[in-house]
């Protein structure tokens, strides 16, 4: 029976450990300020954005939140980064994503000031990232705070066998980035990859980034493996699920993060403790 | 018994297609510029230095050599590459790597204008490939002349599964970016994997960039694989060879690149395809 990573549990006590940074900062006249830039009004972002106001605000932090119309083009857009880029009492910038069809991502994501990038997907610190510059670089959220897990759960990283399903921007790409650094053999998996399940089988840590409902099964894992579900689906009756079957799962992994409960709160943690930091080495170029 | 890639001859073509580039920018009154900055009087990196120059003017090129004392302090080393960001008529600056110790090799690669980072080391250019933004990007020359043999060879990379062995800025890391974003199953392997042997086995495509001399053997590859060896070492006899026991291995691959003629030639070929695009970028920009 694995042990179950209480992701709710240690984002706790993280989030304590910000507050502490927050009223040091407040002695300094310093107020970390965030900005969540919400365009149209897709439900699921309506909620995530609403989830990180509130949490900035019991945090201690400046909170705003910009809502933009589904119609903005994307130079309007980019001029409001280009706002909050220049606004001092402003130092982490988060452009909730998805956006509308007619702005390009990229663009976006580029025209953030990269010391003010809170969600780590600027190029610039991606390619640092990637180089094991990290000092005084934002990194994405997610998979920072599932390194933080690992830590915090003294699971070791260095030459183990590392899967992770899914290349994205916001997840694989950034966590294989990470545990590469970290010393791990790390095997990238998408949606081309034959013979999946041979592959993660073979995983010492398996990261799942997929978004499809109860994805991988017990025979899918190797006995005594570290699972982390960075899913956030809904199963048939509309229940949050994750990306692996839970159920089964535990009685084969060593360690498992459950969802909900798991790597969620994780993640909007290390988005508060990111924006502390993004406020403290702003201090630190200024003083 | 393998084919053996040819690089030397796929370069000659390469060179062929990049100095019609080069009569064409003519014709708009643009000679595409290389500075090499070489610090020190390391022997090796003089050879390499030297060939880059030799290559670039029979390409056509405006090609500077920037000679520095290995005493150079690094802000110094800084200005020099500042003075050649702003000289118009370099359109490609390269720093010969290693530098003195007394310099920050992550520092100097930052302080290149990323548009003329004809070595694709700037954290910002090695950012947009992770994220497979490479319109108007330079890209590692060493894994670009690589994707250049597998198109050459129509070696398919999609779903495949393939090994890295080594983890650089300048090979393993934007090697495996190149090949996720290509569709292929990447495994990045390093100094701290466990069992590599286990997982070359398993390489329908493995690229070797340790630096150790006959570091593969027949029996660490698969049967028909393609084997991509990047090593340029020398043998107990002095002798110039690869990573790869190519006697061997020739005999299991489907595919091999031999040392010398294999991936070297590819690189410079690749530099001075750069060099040119660099120019062309530019004049975009300007036109």
């Amino acid at each position: 029976m694995a042990t179950i990573i209480d992701g709710k549990a240690l984002a706790a006590k993280l989030d304590e450990a910000t507050r502490k940074r927050v009223k040091q900062l407040a002695e300094h006249g310093i107020i970390p300020g965030l900005v969540v830039v919400l365009v149209g009004d897709d439900l699921a972002s309506q909620i995530y954005v609403r989830n990180k106001e509130r949490r900035a605000k019991k945090m201690g932090l400046h909170s705003i939140v910009r809502k933009l119309p589904a119609t903005i083009t994307e130079a309007e857009l980019i001029q409001v980064i280009q706002e909050y880029n220049e606004d001092t009492s402003i130092h982490a910038i988060l452009v909730q994503l998805p956006l509308p069809a007619q702005i390009n991502e990229f663009h976006v994501t580029t025209a953030i000031d990269p010391k003010k990038d809170v969600d780590g997907f600027h190029p610039v610190n991606l390619g640092k990232l990637l180089v094991n510059k990290t000092d005084r670089t934002p990194i994405a959220c997610t998979p920072q705070g599932i390194m933080t897990m690992f830590k915090a759960y003294h699971i070791p990283l260095d030459g183990k066998r590392v899967v992770v399903i899914g290349r994205s921007t916001i997840v694989g790409k950034p966590m294989a980035a990470l545990l590469i650094n970290a010393n791990a053999t790390v095997t990238i998996t998408h949606s081309h990859t034959h013979h999946l399940a041979q592959l993660t089988r073979e995983a010492d840590i398996l990261i799942v980034a997929v978004g499809i409902a109860h994805f991988v099964h017990a025979t899918d894992v190797k006995p005594g493996a570290v699972v982390i579900d960075v899913g956030m689906d809904r199963d048939e009756k509309g229940k949050l699920v994750g990306d692996v079957d839970f159920t089964t799962v535990q009685d084969r992994a060593s360690y498992i993060t459950p969802v909900p409960k798991g790597v969620g709160p994780m993640t909007i943690t290390t988005l508060m403790a990111q924006t502390v930091a993004l406020a403290e080495w702003s201090g630190e170029e200024n003083g």
